[in-house]
């Protein structure tokens, strides 16, 4: 008989000890043939990165006493080109990547690597979706999991559009507080950082970026917004960058060549 | 006397040794006070990313005998914040990347750290340009460095809207080949990839990246497609990724809550 269960890529940021992935694969065997490739370690805010200028090394990890899956010394979006082209059989009908431990909103959307983890699927041609759970401490990952079933059997249905992935934020609250779903878009909010200087014991100087997310936005159909007001927020995500509004502004600059 | 030059942050992430950010660096000296912070050594394809989980480090650094500026243990985003935050005494008027050795079009954009030390400027609410030279031989400058001196001038004229940044690719031609400049869009160009398995001298396998970029665009409005026509591409940037035509489809899904 044929295999013809769907081949459903899972992997994060978080790295692949982490409790938010083990969740998420759980969630995705109720669906197909779950293949978990992840980074070793954790990777968080490290953008749309590739590891181009050093060898990428694949090892079999293990959980809870049963073979887990496969954790690479790179990037989720290494995670993803490699297991696409070298790890897996075949290309995957859906590529999952979370469940992160805190939110993706706003513009930390441009620093995830959860969500370039599902970036790269879309690149690649695969329906992807990326999950964050809004919570930074030990979570309850369940309802979570049981909502990435619920919408990663949706969009194997319908399929999305090309270039587009989801990007979805659940709030960190039991079930029965979660109002619904909400189709969003990302939010301005951005971070009011310093750094804090301090001297190591070799008595040189170094620096810990910190701070905390401003909330810019009010309307309930943004990311951050939704959350907060008890949503799951689903944000479709497109990486042409262009800002098309200011086209037509720079043309009448008439910029020549320099004298 | 009150100094009233400007004040312009130079970076890049081909490193602060390398020689198209000391290219920038003379271009910026005629139009301001130019200030270099720069990753130590090479980041490319890092993307949008910040080091959060490791102190940031800051070094003198000469080139030829003089003072040239700060190298920094970090990606070219961590560069732009913190010399923002702590390394300067006040808030740049303009933040100028590169320039880089090879081109940032395309889907390049998205894992490019060029374009993402200009972001972190634009974020930070600081009129910013990405600058690229089309070529990953060694290269001549000059020209490249010229069109930035021309092209910065009129930004710190004319600003920049609110949220955009301007990516700038040119190409690798002796001036009297280029014939202009275009105002582009981002191409749909992508790369069609494999990874290299090897075996190590301990014989445990290793992956190289590898590829060719394709060419998927042909409207010469684009910004790969107006560098290989001989024009200097200058592509208006932003960072809220929703795919708004995608957003009433999705409504259109009525997405309940899990079963």
């Amino acid at each position: 008989m044929r295999e013809t269960k769907p081949l459903i890529l899972v992997t994060n940021d978080d790295g692949v000890h982490a409790p938010g992935i083990y969740a998420l694969y759980q969630a995705m065997r109720d669906l197909g043939n779950a293949q978990v490739v992840a980074p070793e370690s954790e990777r968080s805010a490290v953008g749309h990165a590739l590891t181009i200028s050093d060898p990428l090394r694949v090892w079999a990890v293990d959980r809870y006493g049963e073979n887990f899956g496969h954790a690479v010394n790179g990037t989720p979006a290494d995670c993803v080109k490699l297991a696409v082209k070298s790890i897996l059989n075949k290309k995957p009908d859906l590529v999952v990547s979370g469940i992160n431990q805190g939110p993706n909103t706003a513009i930390n959307v441009i620093y995830s690597g959860t969500v370039s983890a599902a970036t790269e699927g879309t690149i690649m041609g695969i329906p992807s979706i990326a999950f964050s759970l809004a919570s930074f401490r030990i979570s309850d990952f369940d309802f979570a999991a049981r909502f990435a079933t619920h919408l990663a059997k949706k969009v194997m249905e319908n399929g999305l559009p090309d270039g587009t992935l989801l990007n979805v934020n659940i709030p960190a609250l039991p079930e029965d507080q979660i109002l619904g779903v909400k189709i969003t878009r990302q939010g301005k909010g951005r971070y009011e950082e310093y750094f804090e200087k301090r001297v190591d014991p070799m008595n040189r100087n170094y620096y810990w970026l910190a701070g905390k997310k401003l909330q810019l936005d009010n309307e309930s159909d943004v990311d951050d917004v939704a959350v907060l007001e008890r949503y799951v927020a689903i944000t479709p995500i497109q990486f042409d960058l262009t800002d098309y509004k200011v086209l037509d502004q720079l043309k009448e600059w008439n910029l020549g060549m320099p004298e």
